[in-house]
Parts: C-alpha cells; sequence; structure tokens
C-alpha cells in the first residue's frame, strides 16, 4: 500500500486526538471535529483514516473512537516498540532522551559520549563502547545528536554496527547505503517555513 | 508567487551545500552534484532553484555558487534576522538556545521559565515578567518547549504580547488566531516517517 509523507505525518495527530477523547469518555467522533481541531479538510481526514481503517464514520455518529485508536496504532506499528540508542548526549541528545511525545512509539535506551564526564555506566556509555553494548541487545534505530562535523562518521559506524534505521539531527545531510532508513530532521528548514508563512501575513 | 512547503524546506539545504561549495573555493557547482548530495532528482533541483533565482546554471559549467547563496539567502529572508524567544527552558529549550545550526535566520535573545531557579536574569526570565520584559524589544518568534499540559495558555499568553509566529514543540496541535503564524514541530510523526521506512526495507 502506498501512503504519502504528508498522510503519515498526519496520523499521530489523528491519534492524538482520538486519545483524547478517549480520555473524555467520548465514544465516536466526527471527521468534521478531527478537521477543525487540526485546522484541516474533513475530506482529507476522511480519506487518510481510511487508509488505515475499514472503520467508516457513520453519518451523524461519526468513528468508533476505540476501534480507530486500535487501526491507526496497528497501521503505525506503534505496539511494536523499537529500541533506539542516541549518540551525542548534550542538551539535544538528553533532551531526547527525556522526551515524552513519542508515545510508546520508540524506547530511547542507551545513550553515547565521547566525553567521559557525561557517562555513567548505566544509560550513558562512552562511544568505544558501542559495539560492544549494542552486540547484547536489541536496537532497531540510531539518534544522532553530535555536532555536524562528527555526524557522517557516526553515522557510519552505527551503520557498520547494524542499526538499521538513523534519525539524524545534525544539520548537514546524512549519505547511508541503500538498505538503510534514514530521517534527516532539519529544524531550520521547518523554520524557514515559520518565516515565510510569517512574512506572507 | 506561489512555492510549496516541500520546495520551501529544499532551500535551506541547497544553501547549505552551496555555503560548503564556496568554502571549498568551489566557483560553479551543477544541479546533478546538488542533486546527487541530497539524494534528489537533478531536475526537481533546477525547477525549485529556478524558482528563487535568475541564475541559470549554464550547460557543462553549473551555477555561479556566490550569486545563488546570495539568491537564497534573500529568498528565505536570512539577511534579516529574526528575534526569538523561548519559553520553557528545560532540556530542549536550552539546547535550541544553545543550536548553531540556524545560521543568521533566528536569534534566540531570552527564555522564559516558570521555574525561578533557571531563571537568571541575563538571558532568562521568570514568565512573569514576559510582558514587561517584551515590550522593550523586537521580537519576532514564540519557541515553546514546555511540557503538553501548559502549551496552549503559553501559546494564548505569546499571541497577548503581541507574538506573530509561533514555533511549537509540545506534542498538541495549537489553536491560534489566524493572523498568527505556526509551525507544530511533531517529533513523533517524524519517528512515524522513519519507522515506515524501515519496516519497508
Amino acid at each position: 500500500m502506498k501512503i504519502s509523507d504528508a498522510t503519515l505525518k498526519r496520523l499521530p495527530q489523528y491519534l492524538r486526538i482520538l486519545k483524547s477523547k478517549q480520555k473524555e469518555n467520548v465514544a465516536n467522533v466526527s471527521s468534521t471535529t478531527i478537521a477543525n481541531e487540526l485546522n484541516l479538510n474533513s475530506i482529507q481526514v476522511r480519506k487518510d483514516l481510511a487508509l488505515v481503517s475499514k472503520n467508516d464514520g457513520k453519518p451523524g455518529i461519526g468513528f468508533d473512537v476505540t476501534e480507530l485508536i486500535t487501526d491507526l496504532e496497528i497501521f503505525l506499528d506503534l505496539n511494536n516498540t523499537k529500541n533506539a540508542i542516541i549518540v551525542g548526549t548534550g542538551r539535544l541528545g538528553q533532551a531526547l532522551m527525556n522526551y515524552n511525545g513519542f508515545e510508546n512509539n520508540i524506547s530511547i535506551v542507551l545513550g553515547f559520549d565521547n566525553d567521559k564526564t557525561k557517562c555513567d555506566n548505566k544509560k550513558i556509555f562512552h562511544i568505544e563502547e558501542i559495539k560492544k553494548v549494542i552486540s547484547k541487545r536489541n536496537i532497531h534505530i540510531g539518534i544522532i545528536t553530535v555536532p555536524k562535523e562528527f555526524a557522517q562518521e557516526v553515522c557510519n559506524l552505527l551503520v557498520e554496527i547494524g542499526i538499521t534505521a538513523i534519525w539524524n539531527f545534525a544539520p548537514i545531510n546524512l549519505q547511508v547505503p541503500k538498505n538503510i532508513a534514514i530521517k534527516n530532521e532539519d529544524l531550520s528548514a521547518s523554520l524557514s517555513i515559520l518565516i515565510k508563512q510569517m512574512n506572507k501575513k
């Protein structure tokens, strides 16, 4: 099944709204309600949800909240928490290790740094130990939060030790082999979008 | 001029590559070279660049690096540094205050927090002082890095004191008046894209 990145980005937002409705004991929710909370078009919402769920909102009643949550969680593979490690435990790395917005998507189990003073041998290890430490664990995702001049080197190391998905926060586009999944998180690009939007208003 | 968010996201990446070429004293660069470094199609690169620059790469020679940098900087309004404040000076807030990937796009001049122990009265103030502190300065952008349960309240406060662009890192979609620019930075949505990509490989 083909699904666009744009749709994929909206799905966790739908899930977030549905979960808050569930907390409020709301049993059904309409596409219009979801659309309004996200400033989207309700046709768009229905199209997106049709891709991941057979739960088609009934006219006048809406979607079954609990069913739709389950369908979204299955589609997004959320019940299958991925183990992640983070390389670079500066402020951004630590922020991500403590971030509470990932739901059950990933568990950042360990951090690595080249600064010995940051290593506590419980959750943060020296980068030289990465091969040894990783080999005993089932790690899916490597998060890179080192300064940009070291990012490609760290990325190569992660690929070498068998990590298959890289989430990069260093402001540089990393090169990886074709069999490796990569997402470059470009904060300055996001900022450009905000500034363009601001200048238009 | 209409320009898509997808194009807008690529422009800072082009700029980054051009600047690294400039550092290496490279005078001209082809769309193919840029495309290869970003895993893009060279036709896409040429289309994007045609939107922001009259500098059309000459066959066999390529784009003039210095000219293209200037054109991109003007288009992205980079020579006009925006002042930003950040509300929430926990790990993520501090990480952003010290992030070195924004080039000259923004300057995060001040931080605010409701925890008095974090306030140094030089760069970090108590949130209660925000109105007074802001009124003396020309602030364009408010960055929100508070826990999600406080994010909407902080957002309303920023709008009230005259901030016109909000960059939100709390995992919640904030509601703002139509004249306010907003970009919700949804890390869990990014992560979903990476995981889907990983599962496909």
